[in-house]
């Protein structure tokens, strides 16, 4: 995984549904390639496989259910996200939560699969639980910012610096990354002043009128870190 | 939505991972046109907005989670899967089982947003109570024989019977097709004959050797009816 | 199931924890005795049997997660529901929905072991499918009234009048009850007015100061009905 | 929470149920007073009360839902836990998995509710994520070998020593204990053996003919550790 990193969050959002997917993703790789910054993109399910044979930065799966292929009708499994071109997952996001035992196994598959692993926790020592799987990455979002515009890194700055304290005590190897609430270049730059290595980052993004431009001013602190 | 109709669900298998989701895809398509029955096919979500712009006959979704777009991570919205090019949803599959006031309302909404709307059912009164929230069709699969090569239409001739019967007592809109165990084209025959509209299977056509093959095999008994 | 009844839904208040829970159980059963209407409570799952060897009116439980007897740590079975003292069974509240297959099961295997059945449901078209499982009672509860204090029998009566006559159309024997909202003596005339046999109420009975005074004036009309 | 510890899990057993688990817990009450140790009884939810009234030993409940008392149909909340007379709570059972963002929040409800907190995990690295939350105890449990006979202590040594050895490594305040496959005074001597604290176990005792002889040569082992 490489670091810094700028990951937008598809989600659900009718905006970035059907071809829209593959237009935001498309903005996204150019940025990427002007300020040669690591900007990977996150579509939903529907169009992980559209998106990925698209562009080349990185495609993230949203999440996975299972681990490997097989009779599961409705689920994503890690090893079918590989297939279908992506090369990187994000785990328990708020809003798709996971069992500690099925995230367990689904990190240690995902690493073993070669993909990039970031791990979602609500706060520090949930993060801390989260580190302790091996994955990549935490992405520490406080869930009652997500989406508010209000960004943790300006109105939880200690849950952001306890996360990076807590976790580089105990599993060095493991970045620390955040997002709730981003909206503006000045909360990524806040947010790697803080000690984090990346910004995980959703409406700002996909629901801006000029995608290019927001993600431009989204990425632009990461370049030269 | 057309009857009689043969679905075919790729669940999460790996023989229909990555391209190989739009091969299969293909094969159906050619399938249906030569002979000039419904052949509708279900991607992995990973896969569907691909296959979707790659054929042109009917593309399920296996499944839904939400109603509408918005912050969900990692699910599936109904509407997003009209937007990604489907045109038909799976609901309630015994693999990917849904609590029944979910269930009533995504059924709701996929009719509402034009969607062909089939709820799977493991046996005869839970077919009924299936019937009652206005899909399509449903599809009584006993979940004992899926996947076992061992067909509901020879070895449960009775569930399925006993099916048609209820559903068309009470429900008379509502079709009713069967799948669990169909392995070939005389199990598709005998599952019309006890008065079913249609099959809803998958490993026999996606494991199979020759896609095309397999695929005309199985559709064959559904030609003139 | 001995129709009209009157059941009153402990949930998981912190005023029918503990021992309070036997205190209530006890004021109801003086009502039902005094007036001879039925009155039924349904406490949380870690009073029932100590309720259930307390008083001799009807216990119900709150649910159950599975059907038989097992190495099923933190989950409730039928057959245990039974062996703890209960005569019934609330199932799919909206506060603990289930899957629509594991409701069938839940549903059959209660009614064996003898249990009386209630299922719930938002809705009329819900309702129905519920009714399809042949349980001895649906209770139609339009969760946005919940707990609210408008109760459905006044701002939603259309939803109960087209559940009633839905249900009775097609499932006869079974028993329509309402309650989302129930406050007053009052409220539970209307809900009978509306055709239904019976009340599941919560709130209105477990907070009020006086346990015996606002349980008689609920069960009240429904003496000599 | 008193150490070291032998906990019974009655989980949703015909065996246990009713009054049968006032029984098993009296002669849990009898081998505690006799050696002096500490033995606790985790009843069904449906017996907690009953269970809690009726003996002096440790009560622990084998799991929680949500945090606070409120409006949920069918769910445990901590505070009841405690208000319903048990003294501790077991978490995440291989049987009852949570979400980890759920376990993080009634792990800490549950110790500022004064309960002792055993989490349990099913292997060395899940125990130290689950250890990281901040529980009493940490049960490491492989589930292929819980209600085997085979016990861990014996088939699995290497799981146990390597998840006492991690955890006291990184958060030495938490014990760990074991139990999958226990059967056998000697099992649980050789559990001890191996680092841990104590042990939890099922089937061992309440499927036992004799709950006293049988709880006695379990609980042996403890004697003056």
């Amino acid at each position: 995984m490489k670091l810094p990193i700028l990951i937008i969050n598809f989600k659900a959002y009718g905006e970035a549904a059907g071809r829209r997917a593959v237009d935001i993703a498309k903005a996204a790789e150019r940025v990427s390639r002007e300020l040669g910054v690591n900007v990977a993109v996150a579509p939903s399910h529907l169009e992980l496989a559209l998106v990925a044979q698209s562009v080349g930065i990185p495609v993230y799966a949203q999440g996975a259910d299972v681990e490997s292929p097989g009779a599961y009708t409705a689920h994503v499994a890690v090893d079918n996200v590989k297939e279908a071109g992506a090369s990187g997952i994000i785990l328990n996001h708020s809003e798709a939560p996971l069992r500690l035992n099925d995230l367990a196994r689904l990190v240690a598959r995902a690493r073993a699969a070669g993909l990039d692993v970031v791990v979602c926790a609500p706060d520090p020592k949930t993060s801390l639980a989260a580190a302790a799987l091996g994955p990549h990455a935490v992405a520490v979002e406080p869930p009652e910012l997500i989406g508010t515009g209000r960004a943790v890194s300006k109105y939880k700055p200690e849950t952001v610096v306890e996360t990076v304290e807590l976790v580089k005590r105990h599993f060095p190897d493991v970045a620390v990354i955040t997002g709730a609430g981003i909206e503006s270049g000045e909360d990524v730059e806040a947010a790697l002043r803080l000690g984090t290595r990346g910004v995980l980052l959703a409406s700002a993004a996909v629901k801006a009128k000029d995608h290019y431009a927001k993600i431009l001013e989204l990425a632009r602190p990461l370049a030269g870190r």
